[in-house]
């Protein structure tokens, strides 16, 4: 990876040089003026072999902290880390203006107009009876009908492991939904291939380390009251060890959500309505590497359902531009990379989030199974329909059978068997991949970010379990060619059919900027779940108990501000003071 | 529709019918012991024309209020309502037992097992203060930054209209977002084409109605604490008006995540912590049509994005079969439809809901406009890139440039501008459609079923606005031919450049059923979003406060259960006791 000491190096270094400080000061700056920044350059030809490069490239936090919104656009730095040298200067010379730091403050202490909003009054989730969750020898998470390991990792951020639910009907504790998953790799690629931004296709867990780029949580804004913080122990590059404090937060998530729910038509007899709160636990943390904040969420549900939630935050790679406005742009430029705010670019990217998913059902032999749904349109002239969907199952017997492209149009459902494990019914215990809103990758197979990153050719693979398989981009990322990808090791189509497999699933966005991500963007989600499929003999939260009015919180209201104008009906406010 | 007088008629019709008696009766049941319920039979040939049908099925309700899970399989009594006559009566004969009652109830009161799972403490969404909205003259709603009305309807169930946002620069109300928006239909095909199956792809909005089969609400469970509950004022077939009391919940949900967040690593010189919490505001409804539970969200958010989530719980719809177990199917018989308990089938089906969601950014006219990701191979030889994505922009001149069907390889932003609004920067003025996880309808353009649901031939469709168009399968949908829906009024292929437009989104879910499903389901969801783009100047949330220790509320916490045998790290539980 790129150690924090590799960092110091190549900022010491490029600080320096002669060649680099004529640059900036041509452009009537200095270097204390300027936030320096080394980057991974990926890996595009031999001149890049046998050495450790980074590409340095700057910005001006002069009147900002947000000095990511002011590029000192198309110098680059390269330099030689190992051997403290530079290799060269790139720059195209001036032309492009820093933009300017207004606007760009986003710290609570900066904002200095008043919001237009009317504000809100004081929310929060409340436990008075503190949270249901244990966490035992520092890791040992129990929470409701679950249990898992959680551990702070340097490179995939956390780590579960050994995650087992309770049997529905006997209280057992099912041996083991998920052995091991973690973020195994992102991949963000940016689409601009000038000198300065061609290089810019990022793998941030290997080049960087999601654990190590994961700094403290925020109290009450990055995770809700009653959370509990777990720290990371780390290692420096030259064997130290660290405590990276407060870098996960555990806590019970209920958003109003429900459950389960029915009522019943009074004509059919019966009074009924029944509903059940949703409560569940989640496990966060947020890595801030660089510019961009990922925000990962393992949350479990009483249901048995593992959703893996991705966030994106902070701020955008932004490109220096000699326009301030679209008008600005001669009718020949061709101009499809969005201006965010005056002489500022937000260049397209993706994001690819690539999870290892150890899933053992039941036990570690597992099958993958397609359950293709197809269109059946010989209806064999009895039925006055033309067509039906049909749930086709088919079972993975070796690695080429579960390398898949999503297609809304071919619609599949992803299922992890044990193909020994049988319910009360006989069906196959299970659980099954839903993957929700996502991107794929569209680069050319053969572009270099594309073969280094090549675990992103397919939405899914399954592979058999290698202890050595943990990494999708290879064990060492930085400057990798691709010679270590998942892709190359599902090349071997090994068998996977009632075996101990491993599921890879990616997650992707496509990011085209708007004024809206200037200059901190709102938070954008996505998500894919793990969820039982005859993994229960039935419902499994059919005996979750229901809210009732004379369960606490009790909690001190003043409702002298409200409701005051407004005819508001009961049942409105449950108080208890 | 299929009123509930329609409803009361086709029961007494029935119960009345010699031949369905004694078929009762052969199965060794009493019509007492029996719910049944008339179903829309779609629309198939023309022996169904000219007269309003209803095809009456029936369920065995003893020993449980869940009599969906009990189906009198193969029975069906075919009901010439305005004629108050019997059509015909299907009976395959017996051979299928009905499915037992065991395992069914839902209820609390009928939960006698004790559940195997830890119970877990209260928890809810606190605001001591009071919620932060207000509902003027019953309708309409003011949030933090928004304003929108909000009714109650008999068919759509709910309707947002005049959603109006404060721009961020000067306070003012944006006119409009959405001038109005609402579930126009709802299409749930099931698979299965025998003859007492094959009609059965109901169309929910239109035949019964999404507002009057939306039954009050469950505080506390269907909503949290501080909900304000809104009630429907509808009509009964002979005209008189009717009150559905509580059917509409509003309430601001906060679940303990981020709205923007950055952390700064120390290196760079700056030592930032910045987050905010995300609170936002909902309105719910659930509408209980039969045996499926809908539940809908219209979610508004402080960044100005409104997010449209739809829940699906409740009953399958089921199907009987001599099987208990997949062992006891002959070889020669294909089981693609999954066995969820002994002798019950879960039939696979679709849900599709169709939104009329009529756009008015900054004013009436706009325009539709896809921003295509391009791959772009030929980058001229100055590159070590082979490949990149470029957004490219194509605004739509007619219907028929805006009829999609989304793809995963192919991927679009859809946005809705203002082409004479632009901001400080030069960019119209904006709005997109964000599709999440969806599902597309597969069946043949030219079966029946979705010949009467062709507005689920695309995904996307933008029409001009016409005071007639609000029904996507037509203003008068049971037994209807497709004659009126939204693909019939596409055809016309009107221009849509810079006029009055109305953008329709399909939601949709393929569900193939599992035992977790029995005896009711799990909550489902998925969403979409319509969300911002360069129609703010910059982030509208920069100036949103972030959360104090300091802030209320105070509860009293008892901790004396926690945290007892943990090593718990501050920070970690915050009280003002």
């Amino acid at each position: 990876m790129l150690s924090m000491d590799d960092i110091k190096v190549a900022l010491q270094i490029t600080s320096t040089s002669e060649e680099f400080n004529k640059s900036i000061m041509a452009r009537g700056l200095k270097f204390p003026d300027l936030t320096c920044v080394p980057l991974p350059l990926g890996w595009f030809g031999p001149e890049e072999e046998g050495r450790r490069i980074a590409k340095v490239e700057c910005f001006v936090n002069q009147g900002t902290p947000n000095f990511y919104m002011r590029p000192v656009e198309g110098l680059v730095v390269i330099v030689d880390i190992d051997n403290r040298n530079i290799l060269r200067v790139l720059d195209p010379g001036g032309g492009i203006p820093v933009p300017k730091a207004e606007n760009t403050d986003y710290r609570h202490q900066a904002q200095n107009k008043p919001s237009k909003m009317q504000p809100v009054n004081p929310i929060s989730i409340e436990q008075p009876q503190g949270p249901s969750f244990t966490v035992e020898d520092g890791h040992i998470v129990r929470w409701a009908n679950w249990i898992f390991h959680l551990k702070a990792d340097q490179r995939a951020g956390m780590v579960i492991s050994k995650a087992m639910v309770q049997d529905s009907e006997t209280g057992a504790f099912r041996s083991v939904v998920m052995y091991k998953g973690f973020a195994s790799e992102l991949f963000v690629p940016h689409m601009d291939c000038s000198q300065n931004w061609y290089f810019k296709s990022f793998m941030d867990a290997g080049e960087f380390g999601l654990g190590a780029m994961a700094l403290a949580l925020v109290p009450l804004n990055d995770c809700p009251r009653y959370s509990y913080y777990m720290d990371g122990v780390f290692v420096y590059a030259d064997g130290r060890p660290y405590i990276q404090p407060n870098m996960i937060c555990i806590f019970e998530k209920y958003a109003g959500d429900i459950g389960w729910r029915h009522s019943e038509l009074p004509g059919n007899g019966f009074e009924i309505r029944e509903a059940r709160p949703k409560i569940t636990l989640v496990a966060r943390m947020a890595a801030s590497v660089g510019n961009y904040d990922y925000i990962f969420d393992w949350e479990f549900q009483m249901d048995g359902l593992i959703r893996v939630q991705v966030s994106l935050s902070g701020m955008l790679m932004v490109k220096g531009t000699p326009y301030e406005n679209p008008n600005q742009v001669p009718s020949n430029v061709e101009m499809s990379t969005p201006l965010v705010s005056e002489n500022v670019l937000g260049v397209v990217h993706d994001h690819f989030i690539t999870f290892h998913l150890d899933m053992d059902i039941d036990g570690s032999n597992n099958s993958f199974v397609n359950i293709n749904l197809v269109k059946e349109e010989n209806l064999g002239g009895q039925s006055p329909r033309k067509s039906i969907l049909k749930a086709k199952r088919q079972v993975a017997k070796n690695e080429e059978d579960a390398r898949i492209k999503l297609k809304l149009y071919d619609p599949f459902e992803f299922h992890f068997i044990n193909p020994s494990r049988f319910s009360r019914l006989g069906n196959p215990t299970g659980y099954k991949l839903v993957p929700r809103a996502t991107a794929a990758s569209l680069l050319d197979l053969d572009d270099p970010p594309q073969l280094r990153a090549a675990f992103t050719n397919n939405e899914i693979w399954v592979t058999p379990y290698n202890r050595s398989e943990q990494w999708a981009g290879g064990f060492l990322v930085y400057q990798s060619k691709g010679e270590d990808t998942l892709a190359v090791w599902s090349d071997r189509n090994r068998p996977i059919e009632n075996k101990d497999i491993v599921l890879w699933y990616t997650l992707g966005f496509h990011h085209v900027p708007c004024q809206e991500d200037f200059p901190v963007m709102p938070t954008v989600s996505s998500s894919f779940d793990l969820k039982p499929v005859n993994f229960f003999e039935t419902n499994p939260i059919l005996g979750v108990m229901p809210n009732f009015e004379k369960d606490p919180p009790i909690c001190w209201a003043s409702t002298s501000q409200w409701p005051s104008t407004q005819q508001l009906n009961p049942p409105f406010c449950i108080e208890y003071a």
